[in-house]
């Protein structure tokens, strides 16, 4: 941390925080600038709250120089890390590209069928699919619950796709995760710190996905609780920010690929449907995510758009799906790299 | 909703469009114009996906005309709604305003019983403070938990104040309700509806803060949730939004207090320490807010900001606070209003 | 400036960034922390391209430590600077609060006098109203030009309020400047670096408004442009910056405010109707504005809005106008302050 | 449009809204709803502000329905446009895919020409490189002016590649003309109105960035200001918008390729230098954006990074430019294209 004192402070300001910094227990620096003093503070104290010193006379701001995170880090994992989806296929570790692909909501057993066997004829490793659905609004469809679990599993059973799935609060944990391979903990539950906990005492691979505008800090943060609460199986998913762009429903930041490669072991998989909202973009946005190097795709798919549940508007059909697929295999060769098949 | 045909669209996809809207139970009416075709579609049915339209072929967007929300909605309740602080103290409905103040987080029987009487003092009528913290981090301060909970009612018990703390996941929501006056909904929470829903059974006031980059749309339609599950007492806390600006650490969009004041009979509150996430700050920001006639304020004050175990950098001292309560009493008289006092 | 090396970075990469501070004619200063090795580079060197050093091998970020601006800032000047509007009114320097309305557009002389009459009633000491109008489409009404500028003048003679317009590319400063008392550059130029200049050169004040999306650093390097070249007198102007929000136009960020009182000497004055985009919000974001303690407003008001050529929706009519004064100029006054009067 | 009546909303306000929509020389259309009456209006009337109608009493809003560019759209001209990139090379029209790098800022003839040299090389078809150079702060390097357009000019010779190079003014259009192939209007200056259309008076290709902020339509109205003016030959870039991300110094947001190919005939290129502020994300962008299936590429190289005089932390070296091409390459080939070569 770096408290950069503001012009002409006094020197009783300066020690008044060299105070503080030791009262923190972390070691004092100052250097005196052409403009202005600093006081560096040497030590690693990430629970310290720093910013308290911000209110200190003459202080003009506070600089953290380290990560936040620790063991979501390269720091302390050098190689990328390979998380189970299920016995039969994985995710990250350099290896093949993992594509989850299924219909937004599950919503009848003949629906979740014949996707299911479609996206596995086109390549996919993972079905997934909701059982319990967060909704905007009380009056929409919030998911089938256990009879959509059981669904799944039986769509696991006859394809042998992992079934990734989302939990939406601690009560459910252990239900999901009778019937799923991979817990999905949704985009507005990123900073529901309680059931990040609770999903970290699971051994269920866990794929968190990005907030609304959370920062990659924050977003690897997420990833820390479950980490730390034991589970070292956490797959990154972005999906998406809101920004002040209204053609897509939420702007797909795929910067976010190379920055999380440099600064985590975890993979990171890419939501081309919910990051854009519209069915029309997705197969360009799926061979874009792949040509970053992703980890891997979840795709939303539905034989029958117009008449979906949830999320119509951006799933894509059986047929564009397959497509895509063709597309970025070749695009994964490309960087050497190939798509995942079922072991 | 009106579906808006691309130019030249073939009388064959005006057709589909028009029996899916049958289908959805709406009624059709069909606008050509001069440039392209619309279908309006009248009806309320706000649990259908409309968005599926959107892939029917040789549709252009979906435009929706109805609000989402209902029960929130003035058109259901004209008169502004009053909602119970305690048994002293209320906001909303037009009456006066009325300040909670509190140090972030309870971090001992001494700090917040000082800052307790301090804010009574100067005016306050709520006491707000942490007992569960949602932190970015998991190595930083967690909350003293249920002994936090006995401070707080023990100040109760001291001055009056009604007592307003965060409440972080269901399994929590029966020992805060033991507790508190109100249960606040963080920002972090705002998109987690099981605890909407969990909140909405009891019979606490619920502050509900405005998710980081939530709509209007969506911070009324979580308020929908709990109303819908049965607890019309529902406090609206506008808290900064995510942007890209840096000085502050959320942007407070004062907007909204006009803007819900249109469409729902709720209160609304501000708390401009969250909202700009430095104290040098909170006071102007606190007499902005009274004079756009916000329903009441949220601010955190604390009596040692620099040894604060959390958000010290926005908390305000007990000196500051009495300042700005002066300045906001006389800003409320401008509007015809006054500080609230306990009863 | 700080260089934050990498976690392990070897003593070569150390050396390289010393090797490359001191090539900036910057005095390097190493320290070793617990986790990772700083390189502080001390000195006084705005121009450089400091963020080439990122690309050095081990070098994991830069962190700047002076602010880029430096005659717009407190430091260089303590004091906060009155700037001329017109002959007979002034803002700034800790003066009365200057009110400048009128209508969006100058339409015609008995729309223009109608209004100037009307708003001089009220209290405003600034007449606003665009003859050259920055329209985002070209199919819109571009304004009246010279003629708008020759009423605009007729209205001075009339009312002695003194004359903002905005000024759109070099080619216009001279004639504006012949007519306006204060040059606007509109926040769609406020990064038309070679206008700065151009505005710089003219002895007219100039109210430079802030871009939708531009950092509280790139206004004030905006101003600085203006100063540099050689014209102190700058009027900063928030007009609102461009979020997620759909039921503003624009969010109003008024913690600007006392950001811009802390950092610069400057003037800020508040546009609450750019700021919002609805005439119904007006009003309260006036007096939101007044209470943080700006040292302005900029209002547009129209005598028939649902008329009027450019920008109906966010104008208010003179009987709001007359109303909202009544309310800034008490509130004013719980900050010590009144309304301006023209001298 | 669609203008929505508010609930209740008295005949009277709907007959004044009629009134309205008639004098703007609209034709209406009422739809009386189950909870509202909406008036649509008919007919196109691009240059009306129609937001004024939200000012009529019983409105609540006002819907656009068409898109308010023309010229820049498709349903003016179904094909993609080709436009032309010097005499031996052309972006769009569904054509190869184009390259064009080079330096940030045009340093020196040795520094310029080894660049053009390495571009050209590894397959670039043209050779950007700024001499008028908008930057944040007025003490930075601004650029060569025409000395560094007459180093262009010497580099085509040279290579054969196209010179693309950035106009900040009006009165820089004819000087920067005789030397460009391309006139870029930089993302500070998508607004500048005069600017656009003082270019849409040259026989120039410009290439337009899209602006921080900028939503889509204004960035094809944008388009439409130089189409309008006279010019056709309009190329539209991404450079990324202005987000709360940090990690990156803009988001690049790829939606827009598709987004744009549904909306517009014109190409679409994209920067991923701006895009994202850092060499390390170059490659992996610049592969994402060929797999969206953008028209081509606007890249930053320079030989020494460390040393370039601008944007030094987001140019990539020669060799990592030419491992860049392979891979692009490859990828335009999965999509059934390849790199433009010079004719």
């Amino acid at each position: 941390m770096i408290v950069v004192m503001e012009a002409g402070a006094p020197q009783t300001a300066v020690d008044h925080v060299v105070k503080l910094v030791r009262e923190f227990g972390l070691v004092d620096h100052v250097i005196v600038g052409t403009d202005r003093t600093v006081v560096a503070a040497i030590g690693d104290k990430r629970n310290v709250d720093k910013s308290a010193i911000e209110n200190a006379p003459g202080v003009e701001k506070v600089v953290p120089i380290l990560a936040p995170y620790k063991v979501a880090s390269r720091e302390v994992r050098k190689e990328p890390s390979t998380i189970p989806l299920g016995a039969r296929a994985s995710v990250g570790g350099g290896g093949d590209v993992a594509v989850i692909a299924g219909p937004c909501s599950v919503e009848s057993r003949e629906q979740l069928m014949e996707i299911a066997h479609a996206v596995r004829e086109a390549g996919a490793v993972g079905l997934r699919g909701g059982a319990f659905k967060p909704r905007t609004s009380p009056y929409q469809f919030q998911g089938l619950g256990e009879e959509g679990l059981e669904l799944l599993a039986e769509a696991r059973e006859q394809t042998g796709l992992a079934v990734v799935t989302e939990v939406m609060s601690i009560d459910q944990v252990e239900l999901v995760s009778r019937y799923a391979d991979v817990l999905q903990i949704g985009t507005r539950n990123m900073h529901n710190f309680n059931l990040l906990v609770a999903c970290g005492a699971t051994d269920r691979s866990i794929m968190l996905k990005r907030g609304w505008s959370a920062s990659l800090e924050e977003f690897l943060l997420a990833a820390e609780y479950i980490i730390n609460a034991g589970n070292p199986n956490v797959i990154l998913c972005e999906r998406g920010i809101r920004t002040h762009e209204t053609y897509v429903r939420n702007t797909l930041a795929l910067g976010i690929v190379p920055a999380i490669r440099r600064e985590s072991h975890l993979p990171i998989v890419i939501d081309p449907s919910q990051g854009t909202g519209h069915a029309y973009m997705v197969p360009s946005m799926s061979r874009a995510a792949v040509a970053t190097d992703a980890d891997g795709l979840l795709v939303e798919v539905h034989a029958d758009p117009e008449h979906a549940l949830t999320d119509g508007a951006q799933s894509i059909t059986p047929e564009a799906f397959a497509k895509t697929m063709q597309d970025v295999s070749r695009i994964a060769e490309v960087l050497g790299r190939q798509l995942q098949r079922l072991a």
